[in-house]
């Protein structure tokens, strides 16, 4: 048989032990769990709501910005990664392969990533000018095999993700493009999840394979761990050479286009919990939050006349905010106590509950919790549909500046390397100056317990006259973020 | 250099060859593409599109039914398989497998539905009555890899689908659940596609492997093959059985529960397509279109002011539309001629074209085309947002009420075998008395080039008193459709 988890609440708190928290946090509000498939994960209803909602979120984004869905094949021919050198070298060591059922067809990966599958279909689908921008995302399942232990949301050999691919007339289109996206990722960051994201340029060496430039949002966790949460890559024209894309320009010569990517996945769940989770569980930003509100009966079995008006209360006050159109759920089991209920609730993080009981319902009102300061309000039923609304945006906007502080507190400079050292085992994010060599990022990392570049900050990353690479002394080339990461 | 396909128009008429046609509508108003990637297919914009509504119109459904979405690992662990025995045996010669990188981990499969690897995590999910019914759904790729030959939407190794899976406390309600959920999906067909679909109970030999009782939805296309567009299974206890999935009941007891699971796929395009689609291209459905109408401005190079007159007039219409909520497209391309353009837009099915040309312009007019029929009518501006929206709904029911007239003519009834023989060899699909037995249905698809069972129809398949079986003379069991199948 199966193990069977019977507590609810968790046992550890955030600031003795995040990791173990994490988890007990997913598991315990049911968010995720492990699946017996080694590696591999299972997104449970809530946590899929979660991700719904972004997705619903970006499509609307999408739309505005005329870039269309669409679906490309799970398999890539071998011979396709080949094709381009750095990319194949980049994910060679990660790819899963399907068993071949026969010598005469060739080896087929699971998609990692979707370039070589989608350019080898744009090469046949461009012809002209006209025919660009072609801009193309998918929302699917991916494929990265080097992953042993899974971490719920953050690491697991599968994942789900959204990978927009782009193709573009001219280098000066595809950089604003890229940008464009990588604000919008930042967008949806701050104002849909309410967790503060860092826009930056990442370092050569942090580059995604095959690109030019790769930009990323980097989100920093109370514990000390930055997320690196979307990215989107300026891919130059070394795609479209490897897949022989032209376009006729109108000039009616044959030319070859530019290429971006961009992503991001159901990582931005981790971030959204260990942003806000507390002590009691997962915190929702209302926004992205599937039940707004939940509406909790205080009664008492032994007395039958009051149970009676305070459930028909109850479901007055959900029949309104239906009616409102905000998302609210009444608890009206009875086989738990209004006690468990909060606490389960809580752990779930739905961001307002609804208290009514027989003292409550005598004067025609009800008790409204916020999720995340605890702040109780009485309020006349008839106005619980007017005052919900004020108290989500509040909220929303209360858990995106809580955030903002921690993590502005976090991010500190260095002017030397000793300091640099020290910040990070303070657990900081140190901007510092650096020459943007490759063995010299290594050299931290070996010498800081794995502290990498995270971005060079988008408009802040200029160094100042003269300034010297922390590590090496040699000129600096940029300002740029160290950090640990997930 | 990969081919380039420079001709827009339909080389071939629908009813002179179907599967030709079928092709040639796909590719040419760019609703899918072959790919490189052998089995596999590519879903471009405007095939997604479709795909989109239906999933936007089923979650609608889903939630409505309290069936909560989540997703579950893209791997199956090979033991997983062996543990419902008539589940391993019918999937087991589809099956991909993943390349193992290490003997120690166990042999993995690439979904060919989800059964196993959603009831592993059920048995540790299910405790109480309390956690019944249980009712998830995931939209995911499937992987079956028996096919050779792509049939654009209607078969690949990889395709789109959801699938529900759900856990009752009993027989009955798992009965309902699995007719609620066949219904639904009649109504989708129906009503969102404008397909009629008949419900029936398959045959034991075209039951599910794994399943008590398979009902179906059976869509008779204009060739006179069916497709069978969505099944609902009643699992029985098997897999709570294979599984270890054991729940208290209110008595104290622990008890096997239920099972159900149902889906269907990306080629419900497919019907879409052949249903409604002629000889111009695309006929798409408005309630799935999504445009629902396109403006075309007629202009005149030579003519600058009647032209900038004219587009005035288009982009104020498009305007209109706009905050009427009506999605419209103005194709102010001005590489291309109007006539062009209409006929690009017949390809891709958008429901009405609006022309706007210098004589409509004059009387503050545009005039309104419907796809199915080729109706025009001339309305004044300001009135187009509000006869759009009948016109609309006009041909949704047309839609549907000429797809049901036709397949109504192809469904008749057959009392001896010579008289199936010649309305199979007709396209028909058949009503016969029928013994229930396998090896009878066998010899009828060997009599019949590859006539099968489509299903009971539900509520009309009663054998009349006595009746006996078309082919070997016992006593009938059932009345059952025999047909051609996608």
């Amino acid at each position: 048989m199966p193990e069977k988890i019977n507590t609810k609440g968790l046992t550890v708190k955030k600031d003795e032990d995040m990791p173990e928290w994490y988890t007990q946090v997913i598991l315990k509000s049911e968010l995720a769990d492990y699946s017996a498939v080694k590696g591999c994960a299972v997104i449970r209803p809530l946590g899929y709501d979660l991700w719904q909602s972004i997705m619903d979120y970006f499509n609307i984004r999408l739309k505005a910005l005329g870039v269309r869905n669409a679906y490309f094949p799970l398999f890539i021919p071998e011979s396709f990664f080949a094709k381009e050198a750095d990319h194949v070298e980049g994910f060679a060591p990660e790819v899963a392969w399907v068993e071949q059922k026969s010598k005469d067809e060739e080896r087929l990966a699971l998609r990692p990533t979707s370039e070589t599958v989608m350019y080898d279909s744009y090469a046949k689908w461009i012809r002209s000018h006209r025919d660009l921008p072609l801009l193309i995302n998918q929302w699917c399942n991916i494929v990265r095999w080097e992953v042993k232990d899974v971490k719920l949301f953050l690491r697991s050999r599968e994942f789900l993700w959204q990978e927009g691919h782009c193709v573009f007339e001219t280098e000066h289109e595809t950089d604003e493009h890229v940008l464009t996206i990588i604000k919008e990722y930042q967008k949806l960051s701050e104002e849909l999840l309410a967790v503060p994201a860092t826009i930056g340029l990442k370092s050569e060496k942090e580059t995604f394979a095959g690109a030019k430039r790769t930009y990323t949002i980097e989100q920093f966790m109370p514990d000390g761990k930055a997320l690196q949460a979307g990215t989107s890559h300026n891919l130059g024209q070394g795609f479209a050479k490897a897949f022989n894309i032209t376009y006729k320009g109108k000039d009616e010569q044959e030319h070859e286009p530019w290429q971006a990517s961009w992503g991001f996945s159901t990582r931005l769940l981790g971030a959204i919990i260990m942003t806000h989770g507390d002590d009691k569980g997962l915190v929702l930003p209302p926004r992205i939050a599937p039940i707004k509100a939940v509406i909790i009966p205080i009664t008492k079995a032994s007395d039958k006349s009051s149970t009676e008006k305070v459930l028909a209360a109850a479901k007055k006050i959900h029949d309104e905010l239906g009616k409102a159109g905000i998302a609210a759920h009444l608890d009206d089991r009875d086989e738990h106590s209004p006690g468990f209920k909060y606490n389960e609730w809580e752990l779930k993080g739905v961001p307002i509950r609804i208290e009514v009981g027989p003292k409550d319902v005598a004067q025609d009102a009800c008790v409204l919790v916020k999720r995340n300061d605890g702040k109780k309000q009485s309020v006349k039923i008839t106005e619980a549909k007017k005052v919900i609304p004020l108290l989500l945006d509040a909220m929303q906007q209360e858990l995106l500046a809580a955030a903002r502080k921690r993590a502005q507190a976090m991010m500190v400079l260095a002017n030397d390397y000793e300091s640099l050292r020290r910040l990070l085992k303070e657990k900081k994010f140190v901007l510092v100056h650096h020459c943007g060599g490759e063995e010299c990022e290594d050299d931290i990392k070996a010498d800081t317990e794995g502290a990498t570049t995270r971005c060079r900050p988008l408009g802040e990353d200029e160094p100042d006259p003269g300034a010297i690479c922390v590590r090496c002394g040699k000129p600096a080339k940029y300002k740029i973020i160290f950090g640990r990461n997930y």
